[in-house]
């Protein structure tokens, strides 16, 4: 993509309405605009990088064998006052009356919906064992949005039911979302800590959170530093007994501050392995039995003959949170550092000078050879001055950037640079866009 | 995807609540689900489609220019008070009013929004000539919702909205999306009729609709036959001069019946020329000069250092309404005929008799090429009888069914059938497999 012909509006000033670093970053560079509280319209840059996140939970979802539907915004009020969550859900909900008077709300998750519909669909113990998934706008009105995208009303949400004949089948269906999280978000370049948590709304007895840590976290997380060293992996495959992999992330303690217990915390971890720390939640999960097969009458044959209730299960990821969460947990003084598979694009490509035939020449060359080749770069081909070149690079994060100055350009040569460590190469242009392509390719 | 690992609920009967063909084979078909009046849920082959529909749109906007970004559905009713649309807009527009009392929307359309993002990033004459577009869930408070996804009250829409510097660029980035829409539509094997339109509550004087004919059409269409035989196409490439391209659709007579003209038909087109027929709304473009520009004070500094209005149009194309419109083109006794393009799996393979152990094997077999080869296949592997299995295939419309009964499996066999003609041909598995991936690759 030229700059030239992209809709990049940079703040030269840092926006007075940002509350943490990745919200005045995320505006600043462009990613983000508020339409009203808590409510953000998506600018091109930052719908790469939702886009790119959308496509690493779907593809994970399906791995483990999650199937994709689209259930609306909007849900009858009805559906929640037959599982009896209509009236306690509080404030929070967007309750709606349209034209004829008619109850709706805008949907804050959708329990209800998804087992409506299995209800409709699954009758047989051989139908169960489905998981289904949404990625799809939420609402949840809270009262003091802020943190830009991270607490927002209007979210983008990935979630995920599903619907087994027996607890233990259910449980196994929780333990592949427990590991499918984990791979996610360390295709993010992020470090999840799953943490045993209180259930809320959802309801049920079994939850997990999964949190990342960040200064500007909401909550404060007691853990032993080893699990930030542990790497998510199904070695087997979905369908291998998954109950080793979650006990080896859930053998480490960890706890919110309100479940902490400084006893156990010094007994069981080393001194030197103990970390405090603000924690941000990117996702939740949770088993609840069948509260809600049961009040929406979603049951299904057995192998006796016999009608029984669904065990289920909802995991939930907030897909438009986590921008913000892996800008809080990768960026410096100069701005963004995105991991590759999330960065808008792999590449920033800048012509130092667009005045100068020649540079402009070899960068028009670079450019068109990249493309050729499918690198997802932006070019920089605007008249803008070298030191604002560099800084909007950098404030954007493009995890590579190839650098043509007219004294280069004359000796057809190009500067490598690395966002994340600053390290700078000069190459022959045929040799840095080799280099280039072959980055591009090794992209986890 | 295998189907005994899908989530595909057929129903038996013709539900109730359809009223008209396409409504009930996406009911049957197990493509969409009712969640409340005029608002679906999209099961997984439902999904399917309107995701394939949705890669063609944005890969068309692209290509013509546009960029990419998304704003939320729910927006400031100040800003449509500032527009002057707030009041006017009547009961379609569903208000919210969220906990601390201010007022909401549940956006119908963003030319407010866009155009107050576009003012806060397009400052000068270089800057404008841009497109904007999001593809988002809207929503309009039909008093009568009906004919299910294609007069829903949540819907998905693609919207663009253009900025430019004068009125003779607007209208060409109207000409170009004028021909964006048209290669679009022929993607998916429609056949548009852009016809001068109303301007409605969007303004300006200048909008043309595109319709499609089909029976349960709501407005009643006048045209020239002829039109029906063009091709779209944009030769030169949204560089060129697009006004001869738009001339030769326009230049043959078509209008709704609002602004039919009767004796204008009847001299202007010969008497075997004369189509008469129900036609359905798929698209709507309008060109409004700098009426939101004006209210909203998106101005930019002009060459000669004036500040002046952006000139600008907006163009929908209602995406969730596009799978009913496709259907009523194109369906026949057994079910819905899909055009390759858009069909939820491009190929439908079909095990006879799944107890007999040579005819899974060979379907199996099958299946892992296919897979390998990344054909998009559903495979039925169930333990249905034969009759079913035909009618459900049939049913859902894949357009190419391979189908391996005991007695072909015996001899390495397998019958591919052309779903559109019913055309059958037996052939040697590895002919039929080679057949099925030359047709795959064909696709346009």
């Amino acid at each position: 993509m030229r700059l030239s012909e992209y809709f990049l509006p940079i703040l030269k000033e840092s926006p007075a309405e940002a509350d943490t670093v990745s919200h005045r970053l995320m505006l600043r560079g462009g990613f983000i605009r508020q339409a009203a509280a808590g409510i953000y319209s998506w600018l091109p840059l930052g719908l790469r990088v939702l886009k790119k996140i959308e496509a690493i939970l779907r593809d994970e979802q399906e791995k483990a064998g999650a199937i994709e539907m689209l259930m609306p915004t909007l849900q009858p009020a009805e559906l929640w006052k037959r599982s009896g969550r209509y009236d306690g859900y509080g404030e929070e909900m967007l309750r709606i009356a349209d034209r004829q008077n008619r109850e709706l709300l805008y949907g804050p998750t959708n329990e209800e919906m998804a087992t409506e519909i299995a209800a409709s669909a699954l009758r047989s113990y051989r139908d169960a064992g489905k998981i289904l998934f949404h990625i799809q706008w939420k609402f949840r009105d809270e009262i003091r949005p802020r943190f830009g995208v991270m607490r927002g009303r209007e979210f983008l949400m990935q979630d995920g039911y599903s619907f087994d004949a027996d607890e233990a089948a259910a449980k196994r269906s929780y333990e592949k979302m427990f590991v499918c999280y984990l791979r996610s978000f360390a295709r993010m370049g992020l470090k999840p800590i799953p943490i045993a948590a209180e259930t809320g709304p959802i309801g049920g007895d079994l939850s997990h959170e999964f949190v990342i840590l960040a200064k500007s976290g909401e909550s404060e997380i007691f853990c032993d530093r080893r699990i930030l060293s542990l790497k998510a992996s199904a070695v087997g495959g979905y369908k291998s007994d998954l109950s080793e992999e979650v006990s080896r992330w859930t053998s480490f303690y960890a706890a919110e501050s309100a479940r902490h217990d400084p006893k156990r915390f010094d007994d069981e971890v080393a001194q030197e392995n103990r970390l405090a720390a603000r924690g941000v939640e990117i996702g939740h999960i949770f088993f609840f039995g069948d509260k809600y097969a049961k009040a929406l009458r979603a049951s299904f044959t057995d192998r006796d003959g016999k009608e029984r209730f669904f065990q289920s299960g909802s995991y939930g990821i907030g897909v438009s949170r986590l921008p913000g969460a892996i800008i809080e947990a990768s960026h410096d003084e100069h701005g963004i550092v995105w991991p590759k598979p999330v960065a808008p694009f792999a590449v920033g490509l800048l012509n130092l000078n667009a005045q100068d035939k020649k540079c402009a020449a070899l960068c028009d060359q670079l450019y068109a050879e990249m493309r050729e080749k499918d690198v997802d770069v932006l070019y920089d081909d605007s008249d803008e001055r070298a030191g604002a070149k560099f800084s909007t690079m950098d404030l954007i994060g493009t995890p590579t950037q190839l650098i043509v100055g007219p004294r280069d350009a004359k000796d057809s040569r190009a500067e490598i640079k690395d966002r994340a460590t600053g390290e700078r190469r000069v190459l022959s242009a045929e040799d840095a866009l080799r280099a280039l392509c072959e980055a591009d390719r090794a992209r986890p």
